[in-house]
């Protein structure tokens, strides 16, 4: 397949954001004509059970959805998968179980751009299935990193106005007075860990360097599907 | 699944009209929440064999790998096919033998919103496989209406600079110049007969009114995919 694994992206959560990774990937792939890109797979399924339900205890898990979205992936031809949705890593070990060793985490390939830049305390914008799975809270605090939290009061209103297809600029300024506050309370650098928020909040914007967690799954998706030269 | 049967794009063609083609999908769908959207499988396969070299006998037919394509989104559960390139219609016939009765078909479609506009003179900008065979010009003749090649030595290079990537102010200015001349030569109406110019040629960006095959596709299909209440 000219030099790459097929790509399978495991999407729909939201479908905005899943467009905006398939279309950065494609700008990522560096390729001049079409039969220099990845073949990718993908399948944008909005009918995942609700995270920050599940993680409240209020809803299904959305495991097994994931798990099934994954084998009908690999079915088709996918040998490298991502999922560009933060919340939903909390179930990736589904997705890991039913098909091992295929699995790009979104979650690492953000913590290891993160800790490039050195910081001691990390902001990270998020939605609440996030912040309490301590996806990102965790992998930090195991290098000495302290994570800080957005106000969720703020930025679940955001993340489903975005979701609504609300990306004006009262939903950018907001995003924007955030990443602000975060930077007053002292962190050094902001994950943007919602796959909704870098459609509003981009690097020009936060006054600290942002880690786009998007952007760093694009990256390691590229790096993980590209065949290394014969 | 929610007031939606499930969309498959056959894609690839190339790979960022594809995701163009997706973003506008999920913006089209109106929804105000995830799980209000339709589910969309795509299938990005750069590897569909060279429509235009197929046209001029230099390359292996696309119709096998479009059928192909076709039957594994069907199998994935679409309910619903499109195909955002037009020069693949050429072979539209291999899709619809493959999986009769649920393609959507994007030159009826551009032409159907061309044929409201009243013309009797349309311009076409397209490659040369989607001219040569006629796609746009026989269904227009067909009710009498003219059809108007674009310069294919002009559009031909800007396709491959859009296709590397190239969507910049030299790429834009020679696509709208190209639409300034059609219009010279009395064409009353412009189709964007192909998925990479709408990446480049805006409706405002054109002396007369123009048809965005791609948007017409977006339209044709959600139409297609919307289940009609109960």
């Amino acid at each position: 397949m000219a030099g790459w694994r097929a790509i399978g992206v495991i999407g729909g959560m939201g479908p905005a954001a899943t467009a905006d990774f398939l279309a950065r990937l494609v700008i990522a792939a560096g390729a001049t004509r079409d039969s220099d890109h990845p073949r990718v797979f993908v399948d944008s399924n909005p009918q995942v059970p609700d995270r920050n339900a599940a993680r409240l205890g209020q809803g299904p898990s959305p495991g097994p959805a994931l798990a099934t979205m994954a084998r009908g992936l690999v079915a088709q031809g996918a040998e490298v998968l991502a999922m560009p949705c933060n919340a939903a890593h909390g179930w990736a070990d589904d997705i890991r179980a039913a098909v091992p060793g295929l699995f790009v985490d979104m979650i690492a390939a953000a913590v290891a751009e993160t800790l490039v830049l050195r910081p001691s305390r990390v902001g990270i914008i998020a939605v609440g299935a996030t912040l309490d799975a301590r996806l990102y809270h965790d992998r930090l605090a195991a290098t000495g990193v302290e994570a800080l939290d957005c106000d969720r009061a703020v930025v679940q209103p955001l993340v489903t106005r975005i979701k609504a297809g609300d990306t004006g600029g009262e939903v950018r300024a907001a995003m924007v007075a955030e990443a602000a506050r975060l930077a007053g309370d002292g962190v050094e650098v902001i994950i943007a860990a919602c796959t909704e928020v870098p459609l509003v909040l981009r690097a020009g914007d936060s006054p600290v360097p942002l880690v786009d967690a998007t952007a760093a799954l694009v990256r390691a998706v590229i790096a993980a599907a590209r065949r290394p030269a014969a």
